[in-house]
């Protein structure tokens, strides 16, 4: 296995957290209850604290004296390797649950399969982050669950929510030579080997909420290899303009 | 007078149009029709043009070797001297076209009197500028009494945003040292000279278009001397992305 696709491997791994993260910082001070508001900024701690650990190891891995902090703040967009999922804008609190949930979903299956991982760096981060994960994932689909079977306008948004967020949730089964590699080594699954795991998760969670997934297979794709959608950049000028704007800026 | 009094002023002029005129700019592609989309656009253009030359001569007076460029993409909000009116967020397209008739009309009697100035490279400017803000004004003011006294909806609409955005119309006309060092050496006029002007365009158009301006003097300031609301800060973080992200960059 070449160090080059374990650097894209764990980037991709880092990367979604580190924008999902920072999607959920967003809401910070502005969720519809203070204790929502709270569970979010934890998520979102959770998930950069997660992209300290993948973006340090990818950096280590890289061996060019770059740093987990480089990766983060002084790439470019092309060079990002997240799902499309995660960049979506938050859209309402219903769009932000319901792509929070399907991530998770996928997100634990990952982390669980990473445990065993045949790299003991891997493993280890991954043993600590599904701990986190599997609340996220609880948390998630239980707000699922109680909007979706909820009120008339709750259910009404819930569903609006899935239909839209559907479209991106097959990117997180594709897979590609970096893929192989991993599976090949034993370093992470087939991703494709993830997809029944989630469809369990994602039906039963679902059902509960009187929610229909769209009757479509059909899924946007390109994040993983650095073709991001618009929102991306927008994302990456807020995120990065301190250390763009003062280079090396410490605390 | 001293030569930072005068940067001081230029920075004011050309913080504005830059301002405003990437805030029109982010309508481009998304107005309610085509006309209004070029419109709008044209508007941008003329307002970047004007700050070429506002901060250029600003750069010129300054004589540390920086351009328009420099000043445009590498100071922080902190250094900005715009009125804190054109960060104001778009909204809809009445509230964008309520933020541009009240500073049109300032615009226009500020650049009207700026002809006279006794300092010919702001004379020189003044003129060039005041015949495309002409037309700005006559634009504005036009679609504010259209829909102002319009239909119910449109009415309301601009309504509610002249009863936003007027609150941070009066910095307009508050003046400090380095107005008073202005008007003394006959460069620009008092601030608060431009108010019966301005209060007369903005009478006679706002009874046509049937709206109420609030009965209050209270405004919202701090952006001449540098303290700008939350707003600046994202602008900045996408209009200099490019140039913080790749310094030097050139086409």
């Amino acid at each position: 296995m070449a160090e080059a696709d374990l650097f894209e491997f764990l980037t991709r791994m880092g990367d979604n957290t580190l924008i999902l993260g920072h999607r959920v910082s967003e809401w910070c001070g502005h969720a519809p209850v203070l204790e929502e508001d709270i569970a979010l900024a934890n998520t979102a701690l959770d998930l950069i604290g997660q992209t300290q650990l993948w973006l340090g190891l990818a950096a280590e891995v890289e061996g060019k004296g770059r740093t987990a902090d480089d990766l983060a703040f002084l790439r470019d967009a092309g060079a990002f390797r997240n799902l499309l999922l995660v960049e979506r804008p938050n859209g309402d609190f219903g769009q932000t649950l319901m792509r929070q949930f399907l991530f998770d979903a996928w997100h634990h299956a990952m982390l669980s399969a990473l445990c065993q991982s045949a790299d003991p760096r891997v493993a280890a981060i991954a043993e600590k982050a599904v701990k986190e994960v599997a609340y996220h994932l609880e948390r998630s689909a239980d707000l699922v669950i109680r909007l979706g079977d909820g009120t008339e306008e709750s259910h009404g948004r819930m569903q609006a929510a899935l239909d839209d967020i559907w479209l991106y949730a097959g990117e997180m089964f594709l897979a590609d030579a970096t893929d192989a590699a991993m599976a090949e080594a034993g370093v992470a699954p087939d991703p494709a080997a993830l997809k029944p795991v989630w469809q369990a998760t994602v039906g039963e969670v679902l059902s509960d909420a009187t929610l229909t997934a769209p009757d479509t297979d059909f899924s946007h794709k390109g994040g993983r290899i650095g073709i991001h959608t618009e929102h991306l950049g927008y994302i990456l000028a807020e995120m990065q303009f301190l250390q763009r704007a003062y280079p090396g800026a410490v605390w």
